[in-house]
């Protein structure tokens, strides 16, 4: 199989991560429960994996880096934990419903103000929109750094130099980009990351998190046993206590750790640059085929200030993603096309996305997503741009 | 190292369960994820698992099997999801702070009418005091199976025919009963069973769930990624989907999944057995040592009609869970000792069981918990036994 379904999970993992989890099944106990060597070896994996997350995002505070089981536990933490009755929110067209729904449930619950900027048809979002949105009254700014439909990479530095000069705090949603790109944290201007394991950090499924910057209060979530404080009725305060209720998934976070490790060795800037390469590759050939029609903003191929070299606050980069069509097929008919005709693996339809398929005008047909990991090759791309030519013609 | 902390997660995990974990980290994209082999694979593994659970605790439903992180989570879906504003509440002072800490919260927040039946001082539930509290006005009872501290086991079969004669709702934390006896959810009358997958069950960290009884309502908890109905701004009302936003730990459930089937092949009669029977010899030996205080139900030792080959409706047996102290030792004190100069894992304190300890007049002292699985032997409870006496003379 040929899997350029990246974006939904990354298939390959590195073996030293699987042996991690192995290990951990062999010999880890309950994470912060006692103190035998189970239970510290369990501890120790879990603290080492805070420590080397908040150095992999240069954030600075280790028991600020929560665990979840997915970035979208992450995100529901953090919109619920942060607005409250009747604040104004400034979200985008690009989120995904990981976003949007807490979002949605917020307006109808708690009286929000809720307002989107819109993308284009290219599912770019202006900055000068951000700055016509986000106003005094504006409490939270929730936006995702990289789109799962098109790829685009959003200013977050420029959106958070806004946010917080009108005093909000920004939130971010990182599905796409932990692992795939260099995330500085600090750099960037980021309150709260939110992060999934199983994607672009090469992790088990079953881990994520967010890393809250020092100050930023966020209610508890889940309440429970917290192996620290018992006879309070209340969720220990402290962090990472006060949303981490109940065992720890010490088995997923060991393979976690390590694979932080493994981009930390192949180097977070090679990642970035091999998958800009794949995606220039595989844009500039599927965009001659005749019938195919891609989605999101590829204006930096061709534009000699705009190479893989020059990632830089003029040119963003853009994820190993590209969205398309062929022709007006039924994206899950190509995707099945793919999948059984070729051994490709890729995913159709909504991605979960619905606001930007309708500013993109793929509302019925959904769109057929290729997704790449480091480990991609040009020979699957090649058969893949052969699956789409015989496809369109 | 003699792990007897198997009431904090089980440490010893069948081969199997670890092979089911690697290949699905090999294998398994992400389910409910479009329709290539590799997110089919993992679809079908969660769909198996579902239906293996449905069976494993006799229910009917397989896509009512909701998937959480942990038992944790599925109390705090199952709490925050049926009570409302105002409720009429019962719970027990042998709960985990799994459950206390987010029905506290409620007692803040809703203002529900919240009321616990009082454990004695051997952590024993009286029957007639759950006829006394649970009233007309109850709408929801929340108990736990087994007490996480004593191995206690409650009469859920007599709680849930209250509970349902006055209309109202049973709740039952299984954290303790799920893979360590039968349980039979039909047959006891449960409404929703929540339980983990890393303790008795011999699964993954990570893993765990609630089983919800047909016709049962629990409001959405996260809100996110669907794979289905994207452009629905609520969460999707069917069961699983409204419970399980975001990316589900595939790898985990396809650990679980084989350790149901690992239980099954020894049957879980014989666990059950096995544990008991572990319970008693171990009782009866340390019941010896002077100064040795254990806490808990244990009458049904030397009682003819309560034997390991009889449990029943007047014997519903007891967890593989022994608490005690030594004299006015600190319990961590004693299970340091253990730990470092014998190489015994036990877990001392609170348990996370705040309103138990006060029962038992054990909230200064903690208490000294050991805690076995089905792999546990003789001979390493001998060499515990022989510790206690060490630690006690």
């Amino acid at each position: 199989m040929i899997y350029l379904d990246n974006a939904a999970t990354t298939l390959q993992k590195p073996e030293s991560v699987i042996d991690a989890v192995v290990n951990a099944m062999r010999t880890q106990g309950n994470a912060s429960r006692g103190a035998h060597n189970a239970t510290l070896s369990a501890s120790r994996t879990v603290y080492d994996a805070r420590v080397k997350i908040a150095k992999f995002f240069n954030f600075d505070e280790p028991s600020n880096v929560i665990f979840t089981c997915n970035s979208t536990e992450a995100l529901n933490i953090a919109i619920n934990g942060t607005i409250k009755e009747g604040y104004r929110v400034i979200s985008t067209d690009t989120e995904h419903n990981s976003v949007l729904r807490p979002l949605y449930h917020l307006e109808k619950t708690k009286n929000i103000d809720l307002n989107f900027v819109k993308a284009d048809e290219n599912g770019i979002l202006g900055i000068s929109d951000f700055e016509k949105l986000i106003d005094d009254r504006t409490k939270v700014v929730v936006v995702n750094h990289i789109s799962n439909l098109t790829g685009n990479v959003n200013d977050i530095k420029k959106i958070s130099e806004i946010t917080h000069r009108k005093g909000a705090i920004l939130i971010v949603d990182g599905s796409q980009s932990a692992g795939t790109r260099k995330v500085d944290v600090k750099e960037l201007g980021i309150d709260i990351y939110c992060f999934t394991g199983h994607k672009g950090l090469l992790g088990p499924q079953g881990t994520g998190g967010l890393l809250v910057k020092d100050g930023i209060e966020i209610d508890a979530w889940k309440r429970g046993g917290s192996g620290v404080k018992t006879y309070e009725e209340d969720q220990p305060l402290d962090y990472p206590t006060r949303l981490e209720a109940g065992t720890l998934n010490s088995h997923g976070i060991a393979g976690l750790s390590v694979a932080i490790d493994y981009l930390n060795e192949i180097g977070i800037e090679n990642v970035e640059k091999r998958e800009l390469e794949l995606t220039r590759y595989f844009y500039e050939e599927i965009i001659k085929i005749p019938g195919v029609k891609v989605y999101g903003d590829f204006s930096w191929i061709g534009d000699s200030n705009k190479s893989v070299n020059a990632v830089s606050d003029s040119f963003l980069g853009h994820a190993g993603i590209v969205s398309l069509n062929v022709k007006d097929y039924d994206s899950g008919e190509v995707s099945d096309a793919l999948s059984n005709d070729y051994c490709i693996a890729t995913r159709p339809g909504a991605h979960c996305a619905p606001r930007l398929h309708i500013a993109l005008g793929t509302k019925y047909q959904g769109a057929v997503r290729f997704s790449f990991s480091y480990f991609t090759t040009y020979e699957e791309l090649g058969v893949a741009i052969g699956a789409l030519k015989d496809i369109a013609s």
